[in-house]
């Protein structure tokens, strides 16, 4: 075990200075550097994959799974390093590089593709990724081909389950959003008026940020094309956000970011390098941005909360509107195009839409000329609204272009585990919305670090809130939307 | 040689890493991640240090030394492979985590003493750096001890050398400071008045860095509590400086960073790894930032250039100021206690009251108790003036602190490189002082690249300007202070 460890402490390191190059590249480096950038990204890579593929650490994990006396965690211990083993160690690396290589392009051209709404360019290079993915879902043995996916960012699901689980959600969902829309009252809103000077947007994000408990001391907020949060190290947690001065989103997209780095900063740093340090799947890590960014940023007491904030700041925008108002605000539902855009009632069936179409891509063959037209249909079907161009349909997320798929649904599951987590939560401390009222969230921080952050790897989602089912999310928002 | 530069590709790309890590330490990084910090810098050191040391590269060295047609640059190359190899084979890795210790120790201590005038807590832990420091001169073959120091920093010189340029230079400097005084022209002016919005010192700073030709697509100016000037990757170069709302400090600060980031910019990048992409030596570095902070930022035409901009930028702060006042104020010249408030005419003399007793700690055995009296005694008899306190004295500096000795004198060799660099630009372009008055700094540059940035490690000073004296610089410095 002190040997695994050891050999681990180094992948950490690693694992930091990607995560420095990483943050760098994407926040402060000049444009110029970019090909000497890729270049390091790429060494460091290398060296992490030659890291925890080498015949030492597969020696080193022989030896410590024939111990006689592994206690329960010990074995749980064992298996997760195991799982990132045999992981790592089925993909060949001319697979890994060559994948690489395409998705570098293919971002590249989606970039201009969506600038320009040509999706010709673009279609070419996304059919190589599905066919690299697909190739890549041979190399791991799954019931079904988009399973092999999936679980690189979630390995407790399949896709069975989550078609499952989504077809039951959005039948909940397009029972609830018509009932919202029959009843009118987070429909006929008026948003906010700008300007809403960036000074002030990053002076709020910093001050909601400290009081959910992201100390100064250990964490940055700066600004990036995309949103994100990386871990640079287990004390140094850096957060970005994106200011417009006429729309307000820099507040809620700074919550979901606090919500990742809270998570990072408070696995337990004693397991640095192992999966114990680790989050338990990207769904999770999703439950946790979502539970701040909506459970607890959209809520009626957050509204009540940040109210007078509000008013200091922008005195102009935040004329005649009262706490309530402002939490309808908050929950302005109407369905739209852009899935980032979306509100939380509509969100879910953006990623339902993205999920079935992955899952028809490699459980089914479907390709990519055939997408779009499938899009359509979607959109007009689940939102009721169907986009003019492929800007605002295929085009409107880099994922796939980045290779990334098998990712969305755990966006959608993250929102499910939230919903769960607060019904958990509402059991265990019923004062919890009171105090959020009065700018309190040490008890809510304090239930996550207890029953999630501090227990890395150890636990899985089923430990966390049972068996993952759509009840929970749907009651929580029936008890918003119709409360 | 593709062998050699395919592994010192490596290298370069763990130096990349450290100069990152280094870098957002000193700008970028929360202060409580301090500890992890330190421990990822001195992982990604020792990696270094095992890569320039490893069995598999002297082999490589050696294979390649064998080889029968070597060219007259082959065999610089190989020279300045084996000089690097064989500085880093000579030091024990404990001695080097010793000195990283004990210096990491020092600077604490000294960070403090220096804020309370405490010398008597830091004089045990100067003592203990200079121990470990002379036994660090017993790893290599030197004439004398302290030369074993300086050839880390510059292996052109010997501490023989430096005592008889610095001696001279003295004589001169005494005699022209002297004249200056009787003269007055230079001494009874007034600073001009602040506040200088931190903003406007920002907008001029980048101004005249990308005039002086440093491309904002491939560096950056951030602010750190010592300015200094980092190489992230050949075309990622960032320099720092630090505002003072009362004092415009950062336009030459930043002139100066400015010059040694032009230096790393232009360095071969067809050799990157190897000596030839990299400086000469740490005082023709200083030649560089010398020559654009002093030679071309504080002569008369570059005062007459940035005459409007002040006053753009400066309304109230230049009221009343013509070119040539102006130029005056640059060069206002009174001694003064501390080294980095130093103008040109006095800054050498710091110098060398440093290099002297550093020669006597190294070669003649002074110990850290009496350095504090012979400070004093030298203040006074070279510049005429007395540390009320040790704050103001020994304590000034932080390069002892960090174990940093033998690096002093390269400030001062890169002042007289910079007075030869000055004599041969004049001779082969005579025009280019009235270039510098049109905002013109082309020529200068051209100039400076062909003659020493492209060529890397493959040359050296001497190549450059000849046998090293003080008389250009001292001419360079009598025209200024008395034409």
């Amino acid at each position: 075990m002190k040997k695994i460890k050891s050999y681990l402490q180094e992948y950490s390191y690693l694992k930091s200075i990607q995560s420095l190059l990483h943050w760098d590249m994407e926040t402060m480096m000049p444009s110029g550097a970019i090909e000497d950038r890729a270049k390091r990204l790429s060494y460091v890579q290398g060296k992490i994959h030659a890291h925890i593929t080498s015949p030492e650490y597969s020696k080193l994990l022989k030896e410590f799974s024939r111990k006689k006396k592994l206690s329960a965690s010990d074995k749980i211990f064992l298996k997760e390093l195991k799982w990132d083993y045999d992981l790592n160690y089925a993909l060949p690396s001319e697979h890994v590089e060559a994948l690489t290589m395409a998705s570098a392009r293919a971002s590249h051209v989606w970039a201009k593709a969506k600038d320009t709404n040509d999706l010709k360019s673009y279609l070419p290079h996304l059919q190589k990724l599905i066919d690299l993915k697909r190739r890549e879902a041979t190399y791991f043995k799954t019931k079904k081909p988009y399973d092999a996916l999936i679980q690189l960012h979630d390995k407790e699901f399949s896709s069975t389950q989550i078609s499952k689980l989504f077809s039951e959600l959005k039948n909940g969902l397009l029972t609830l959003s018509n009932q919202v829309k029959e009843d009118g009252r987070f429909v006929n809103i008026k948003d906010l008026k700008g300007p809403f000077p960036i000074e002030d947007q990053r002076a709020l994000s910093l001050r909601v940020a400290k009081l959910f408990g992201l100390s100064d001391q250990h964490s940055r907020l700066d600004i990036s094309s995309h949103p994100f949060s990386i871990n640079i190290s287990p004390l140094d947690q850096r957060i970005t956000t994106r200011y417009d001065l006429n729309h307000l989103d820099s507040l809620s997209s700074t919550m979901h970011e606090v919500g990742h780095a809270l998570y990072e900063f408070n696995l337990p740093s004693e397991w640095e390098g192992t999966p114990f340090q680790e989050a338990v799947s990207l769904s999770v890590h999703e439950s946790q941005s979502r539970f701040w960014e909506n459970i607890v940023g959209r809520s009626k007491g957050f509204a009540e909360f940040i109210h007078p904030d509000m008013k200091k700041f922008f005195p102009k925008s935040m004329k005649g509107i009262t706490s309530d108002s402002l939490f309808r605000v908050f929950n302005k539902s109407v369905p739209g195009l852009i899935r980032v855009e979306s509100c939380e009632l509509y969100y879910n069936l953006h990623i339902i839409i993205r999920y079935e179409i992955e899952e028809m891509i490699f459980n089914q063959g479907l390709n990519a000329k055939d997408i779009p037209k499938i899009w359509k249909e979607k959109y007009k079907e689940y939102l009721g609204i169907v986009p003019k161009n492929d800007s605002q349909g295929i085009l409107q997320d880099s994922h796939w272009a980045g290779g990334a798929f098998g990712y969305f649904p755990t966006y959608t599951l993250g929102n499910l585990i939230s919903g769960s987590l607060y019904m958990k939560l509402k059991k265990e401390r019923p004062q919890f919305e009171k105090q959020i009222a009065k700018g309190e969230f040490s008890d809510i921080l304090k239930f996550l670090v207890r029953n999630i952050h501090s227990k890395g790897r150890s636990i899985t989602a089923n430990d966390l809130v049972g068996e993952l089912g759509v009840q929970d999310y749907l009651n929580y928002l029936s008890e918003k939307f119709k409360g």
